[in-house]
């Protein structure tokens, strides 16, 4: 089951890999998407290039490039796809009250035993629950934690994956649910509260760890779910 | 890809349901299992009772009852499929040197907003971690965490779901992927090194929350991985 409901997602980092192929997939759904960057000519020139690889795609949304303030500015949704460092000074910077914000933040970690997830909050938080605390007027969700930029941009079709989708308000895992439709044909799971955010960031590392390993692009899906269900 | 290997398994924690599940699986694979209970009568009646299930399988293992500490001794490799609470003073006082150590203990704690992973070591640990401490002359990997203890016993076939398998030596890694083939078919997914336990093991409590949402057991797949690859 997918949904028709169309939105306006600003796309923090929209010149990042994760978020310029999720921008991509987005507008391919015929979303509108605002790309961010800290530079407006950088989101703009990125823009441009989704413009060409969308080009001829039916029914594809809008995307332009902006700085990031005004690329939230412009828009209802706020995807944050920056790296964790430094990502809680961006987040604190941003007119983000009234806006759904979704987080695809992983804090990840690399030494020579390979990846694995940053320890926030002494093991009680995620860059989810982070971006909550500071901005406090605005609606976090975290998902998209797991889907594999190389895929997003490369990928002809859509992506054999699921998206999880975790909050503690119905409403705005529920726009994060139907944007995933627009990259697995499918809208996304719910997964349950905000702090489950802790499990679904470093998971990434898990998959990185397999891709290593297996020379793949490994993605996740989640069995059992009926096809009958809401899901 | 599966594998002939067979193995001779102490299930600890045998007469819960998932070690119940899991020593099923196992002797339906071939495998021999031997229950563990505090009190070797409870494991012998648990026992009986999957020896009552598996009656008329072809090729089905020998299943038997036995006190934790016997059915170690009688074993080469050892699952540990016991509750948190406790976990630690169980494992210290196993004679597990020189074993292979499976893992599937899944820290959680449950509260009004449900499932969510427990801080272990101020997230720098996980159960399989602890136990490596607790044993280090026995080689201990992660496995299993994720596959739903009523699926085990009451689906008819193999589950439709991957095995992910961490440790820090490959060939501990290969007895429990080996094993995985009897739950899902396929043998398990190299999934990293053990500190990646600490994302494997608090990932049940997102499924949970999906278990309670969609009313449904829900697994995990990993999707990318190619069919011609080894796994």
């Amino acid at each position: 089951m997918t949904s028709d409901v169309k939105y306006r997602v600003a796309v923090i980092g929209g010149t990042g890999p994760q978020g310029k192929g999720l921008g991509y997939r987005f507008a391919q759904g015929g979303h509108t998407v605002v790309l961010g960057s800290r530079a407006a000519e950088k989101g703009e020139a990125v823009a441009a290039e989704v413009r060409e690889k969308l080009a001829g795609a039916a029914g594809a949304g809008e995307v332009s490039g902006a700085s990031n303030a005004d690329a939230v500015e412009q828009c209802d949704v706020v995807l944050l796809a920056v790296p964790y460092d430094g990502h809680d000074e961006l987040v604190a910077s941003l007119p983000l009250a009234g806006k759904t914000v979704i987080s695809c933040v992983n804090p990840l970690a690399f030494d020579k035993r390979g990846a694995h997830g940053k320890i926030i909050n002494n093991g009680e938080g995620s860059a989810a629950e982070s971006a909550q605390e500071l901005a406090p007027e605005a609606t976090v969700v975290g998902a998209f934690h797991n889907v594999s930029a190389v895929g997003l941009w490369e990928e002809p079709g859509l992506l054999d994956e699921d998206v999880i989708v975790v909050g503690d308000v119905v409403e705005a895992k529920e726009v994060a649910m139907n944007l995933a439709a627009s990259v697995t044909g499918r809208v996304g799971i719910d997964g349950g509260k905000l702090r489950l955010a802790r499990q679904l960031e470093p998971f990434t590392a898990v998959l990185i760890s397999i891709n290593r390993k297996y020379k793949v692009h490994s993605g996740l899906r989640i069995t059992g779910l009926s096809p009958d269900a809401s899901h």
